[in-house]
């Protein structure tokens, strides 16, 4: 029985493509192995490989002029490799600090580059407007994160950097909506929300920003020495792109990226719905900035949220524990989640109120 | 129906691991969930990564003053994490060369250190012995390859560095026999031959050698920053990790190193006592420096190597072509290949050979 899992990654996967997964884990295309078991440059995997690549290029309309990079290290890698790769020693960088997610992105950009403050969240839970922003005009890049997974905040525009290049951390919304990535110089994600299992991440990157690194970067870390083997410098990890390429099936299937974000849309509404309905759970995000992707709530009675917790598990509502530094409840609704999910969810936390007024 | 694979990395994974990934894939331990859709930190993904390390510990014999620590970026990003880790700018480094992967990691090396070549194969295909190494005497650390997958070269004993900590690159040999690990400084392999799917990378750390990583080093990629985290610093590749415990478990259920490293001698004499029974088949490696884990060899008739790998799959024998920069065939042995898949390798070359002659 699956459950519905909420988890805000790791997380849930459509049940179709583990299916597939599962089907042919012993025995790939006919090939007497699985799809792990094979050379990274044999022609079967180059095949997945590229038609992967090719699948996100037209799920997400990416301009030729941009290279896609299947890489490893997280996205955590990411807030060294931007400044290592974009940035020449004792640069200026504009970052915008959103919350967890925006900060540790700063904390490290910091050993690298002179950071300069473009905007933050002011303490409150909401991404700063276009006009409360104020880049340094001399940076090498500008750098956001969208969407912030802890505090469930998402920014429902992109800034205008006046021609420096925007740099965006999408771990957690990259697929989640339609997107003009010509408006970007860089964006990354970690795969394990909305792409596939942990240990991929994607960098979408201008060409024009590959070739910049500095002489320390590892080798295999550089954007350009990857760019230029097609993500095959060292041994990627294959099942992962594997997978991801099939959630890249099945998202084409669902329709693409309208489709989901339609769909995202309506799940997202139909929770905080639930939520600002109730009396006992509170989403303390400012509304313009409410995250689709993940759902924060607490209870007005912080003493019911173990309860909480185990009933929606008994449920098969599981993953629903907030991030542990800030706490409360978080429903993560990424594409792979159900609208049937999300009807349960409510269902549930209906009843739950009844049952404890 | 199962191929016997003979494939250089990503390689065979025993199929008892791959039937229960299969079993559980939709549905882990009755959670509704895979163990890729869950979080990292949950107290059951907690105890799959714990119970690797303990058990990965039992089967190394790995004396408690080492970390061991689980990674990404593969052995080649570890080829310029180990001098940003081990070695301050302008650093002594010993690195000692017997063919393709030795000469990537020193050309990594030299990018960051000064390289010091304490030995090489030169020109011959072989591991060079102690009384030929001259090392620097002011090294960090020395480092070498015990197994060279491309040409199929095997150290057969530990290089003695006098106090100079040894780092090993163990990719295509850890856990194929038995090893005195308290012998080592640092020895790291990525998963995707003896361990399990590509994109993890174990590092097994003397702990005196961590927290002394370069400003400059990544701090997603620091020694000490991870073994503080537990490899938990950012989000792991938990389906890997899995999968490697899996592996591990199979590994004590098969006797441990001992058994498996006995059973390895085994498939190595083999294959090795059909080439050499042959006038078809040759291999050019000394034969003190023979390969238990990649054995290579070439056709008299190079014309015929095609018809080989043609004829190989069509016996359900695949993975066989030799690496792109030396041609030829190469039959990897690593642990979850069975005895059986080399006697009908063997088979199959001795009847390939009665029909060209």
């Amino acid at each position: 029985m699956r459950a519905f899992n909420f988890s805000p990654g790791p997380a849930v996967l459509p049940t179709e493509v583990l299916e597939q997964a599962r089907d042919e884990l012993l025995d790939w295309r006919g090939s007497g192995a699985s799809v792990m078991e094979i050379s990274h440059r044999s022609p079967s995997f180059v095949e997945v490989a590229t038609r992967a690549e090719a699948d996100l290029r037209e799920l997400m309309s990416i301009p030729k002029n941009y290279h896609v990079l299947f890489m490893q290290g997280g996205a955590s890698a990411q807030f060294s490799l931007v400044p290592l790769n974009l940035a020449p020693p004792r640069a200026t960088v504009d970052y915008i600090d959103t919350g967890h997610w925006s900060q540790k992105a700063i904390a490290e950009a910091r050993r690298y580059c002179e950071v300069h403050l473009a905007g933050d969240a002011g303490g409150s839970y909401g991404a700063p407007p276009q006009d409360e922003l104020r880049f340094s005009g001399r940076a090498c890049y500008a750098h956001y994160t969208p969407n912030e997974t802890i505090s469930g905040v998402e920014y429902r525009y992109i800034p205008e950097t006046h021609g420096v290049p925007l740099v965006a951390d999408m771990s957690s919304s990259i697929l989640s909506q339609p997107l003009d990535v010509s408006k970007f110089g860089l964006i990354y994600a970690g795969a394990q929300k909305n792409i596939g299992p942990s240990g991929l991440t994607l960098v979408i990157v201008r060409d024009d920003l590959v070739g910049r690194a500095r002489a320390e970067t590892p080798r295999v870390f550089d954007y350009k020495a990857i760019a230029d083997q097609q993500s095959m410098l060292n041994t990627p990890p294959t099942f992962a792109w594997y997978m991801a390429g099939l959630v890249f099936k099945w998202l084409k299937k669902a329709g693409g990226v309208r489709a989901i974000g339609e769909r995202n849309r309506l799940k997202a509404e139909m929770l905080y719905g639930a939520i600002d309905d109730s009396r006992l759970y509170k989403n303390s995000v400012a509304k313009d900035s409410r995250s689709r992707m993940n759902v924060t709530f607490t209870l007005s009675d912080v003493g019911l949220e173990p309860l909480f917790l185990e009933a929606a598990g008994e449920a098969g509502l599981t993953g629903l524990k907030g991030h542990r530094v800030v706490g409360g409840m978080r429903a993560s609704l990424y594409n792979a989640m159900p609208i049937e999910g999300v009807e349960k969810l409510c269902a549930f936390m209906r009843d739950f109120e009844r049952r404890h007024p």
